[in-house]
């Protein structure tokens, strides 16, 4: 079993309830990464919107840092249209960690004009690309274990990932799951929160915790390498928002995803 | 009283419960605009968020269509941090129609880098700009009554509004209330849906119903007109994202929103 399904079990465990188990396998310092934490509750929401397969919007406020260990995902389906589901959900560890909104549908049942305008990043091929280090930051803490769930190839435009920040908050690169799990639409929540922070490319952070994160998935991803694009491009008085935008190897844009999150100099202890 | 004022007004009804009247004034068709809506809703939150006084995100599933007349808004406080208040809300008008989470702060405390890699839209002066036209689309059915509480003023670059779609989908021009009610934190939400949508660039559109619109605020803006650019980078079988940006009349970035919505042909009836 691959670590990433293995990690994103959901057990129903009564009306409206899901127990599930959050892994240290996806941790960056002592907590699990945001986008993995997303994909453990959708995984309950995948389950209760049953009919439909696609989650188009999801929008996680985290409350929290959640911990590795036993948690509960309450579920409450708001509403089951016909072409949409809405739900509604909570982590639950002693006290409540993350609140999600969530809406279902069939992108494969959509009709419709199709206009894209947004061009994949111009990458190089992958062995000319650079391997994301291990450590991502001055202050994060213990070694993350998260990275090496990933295989990571960066732009060479990236400079933070040689040790000169560019100055300009940005980060493209390919990205697919170490064990060769292929990436679907379960998957596109994790890899929009795959990425080092593009702020990292203003030079030393100590940490930048997300506020809210919403993921928009647009289509279902062919197998292979995914190709992501990240920047910030407001930030105000240490409040930014990161835009991404994610590719399967077919060259199709997959998911957007946006999140407000805080950049402090030092992560508390 | 300002018509935005007097139309979102949410009066407390016992513990997390706020009694809210829609009003007619801002259709969009029969209905109540999204944005509005989701401003009627916020005034329940901005008093239930009482020490926070802006709102750092909004995320809204539009259920149904909301309706003119009396609702309750249903407040749950999430979580009170030192820096956030989250919350949550539903907006109740015999069933539910939306479902909204949010975050509150307060953004002149906020204290860390700025950066701001967004430009306001290069508009011509508002003399030179065009108005927008009452009627906003060929099957919308009534005339929208919103239009009449803004003044808006769209860049000559807009095709659309006179007739000639450009096949590009953006739309940026200046706007305020018609009454001269200032911009504050409070009506940036209902700026966020207050453009007509860019995908009418596209050509003959019916009905551009929201599934999901989250708004960040990120400064307090100046009184004064705003400067505000709609675009769709990705429309895909019909589902559409909408990224909008609002600037004060100082040039200060002052939200960002995104919206997930649906190009339907027409409008049902």
């Amino acid at each position: 079993m691959f670590a990433f399904d293995a990690d994103t079990v959901a057990r129903a465990a009564g009306p409206g309830r899901w127990d599930v188990e959050l892994s240290d396998r996806w941790n960056i310092g002592p907590n699990p990464n945001g986008g993995y934490v997303l994909s453990v509750i959708a995984a309950a929401l995948f389950d209760a919107a049953a009919g439909q397969p696609d989650p188009l919007s999801l929008t996680a406020h985290y409350l929290r840092p959640a911990s590795p260990g036993p948690g509960v995902v309450e579920v409450e389906v708001v509403r089951e249209g016909r072409r949409h589901t809405h739900l509604h959900a909570r982590l639950v560890q002693d006290t409540e960690r993350v609140r999600v909104v969530a809406v279902f549908g069939d992108l494969v049942a959509a009709t419709g004009p199709t206009l894209v305008r947004e061009q994949p990043p111009d990458l190089p091929p992958r062995e000319d690309c650079l391997a994301r280090p291990r450590q991502s930051g001055p202050a994060i803490g213990p070694q993350p274990t998260m990275m090496e769930r990933f295989e990571t190839r960066l732009s060479p435009a990236s400079g933070w990932v040689r040790g000169e920040p560019t100055g300009v908050p940005e980060i493209a690169g390919w990205i697919r799951f170490a064990d060769g799990r292929e990436p679907d639409v379960r998957a596109l929540p994790m890899f929009a929160d795959a990425f080092p922070p593009p702020v990292f490319e203003l030079g030393p952070a100590g940490w930048v915790p997300t506020i809210e994160l919403t993921v928009h998935v647009r289509a279902r991803p062919e197998p292979g390498w995914l190709m992501a694009r990240f920047a910030t491009h407001v930030l105000v008085d240490g409040y930014l928002s990161e835009d991404g935008e994610i590719w399967d190897g077919a060259g199709r844009l997959v998911a957007q995803s946006r999140q407000l999150a805080m950049l402090l100099p030092v992560r508390p202890t």
